[in-house]
């Protein structure tokens, strides 16, 4: 993915970051919620929608709040795939 | 919750270890799993529990792996409820 590419896809995403982790570039971002009965349901909707497109995302869970990190592992690192799954979680919750 | 309890309470959840995350001593497990599905229901299935039980764990899910971290948030520690949590997760993991 040449940077031409990467910048128009993370137009579309604005919300998210890009941040390393174990020497892999990844997608994040974190949702906030009103407890944690919603942040379970929003996890739990990502990552359905991640198991439907087999691409399968690291969910931090906890009260009031969701992380999400995207990577592809085959090539340890970002492609459009993440880019289109991190604006499917955006999605989600707005659609919530 | 003196020594010789928290003795007792750890072996019945001797998968379990304490780590310390921002200072504040939890239990953390992890579990395996055959792939992203599976580890999603797992992971589903503990936040309905806990969240039934009004005691929020922070859950990590992965391809493969669900690590729970269990403290209690008034005490800044653990709590006997943070034992019984980690026992009702390992029945969980048992029953699936």
């Amino acid at each position: 993915m040449g940077e031409d590419e990467r910048a128009l896809l993370s137009a579309d995403v604005p919300e998210w970051e890009v941040i390393e982790r174990n020497g892999i570039p990844r997608l994040r971002r974190s949702y906030r919620f009103s407890g944690f009965g919603d942040a379970l349901e929003f996890a739990y909707a990502v990552g359905r929608a991640a198991d439907e497109q087999d691409h399968h995302p690291r969910i931090v869970l906890q009260w009031g709040k969701v992380t999400v990190d995207w990577h592809t592992h085959a090539i340890g690192g970002l492609h459009r795939n993440d880019y289109v799954m991190a604006a499917k979680c955006d999605d989600l919750y707005t659609a919530r």
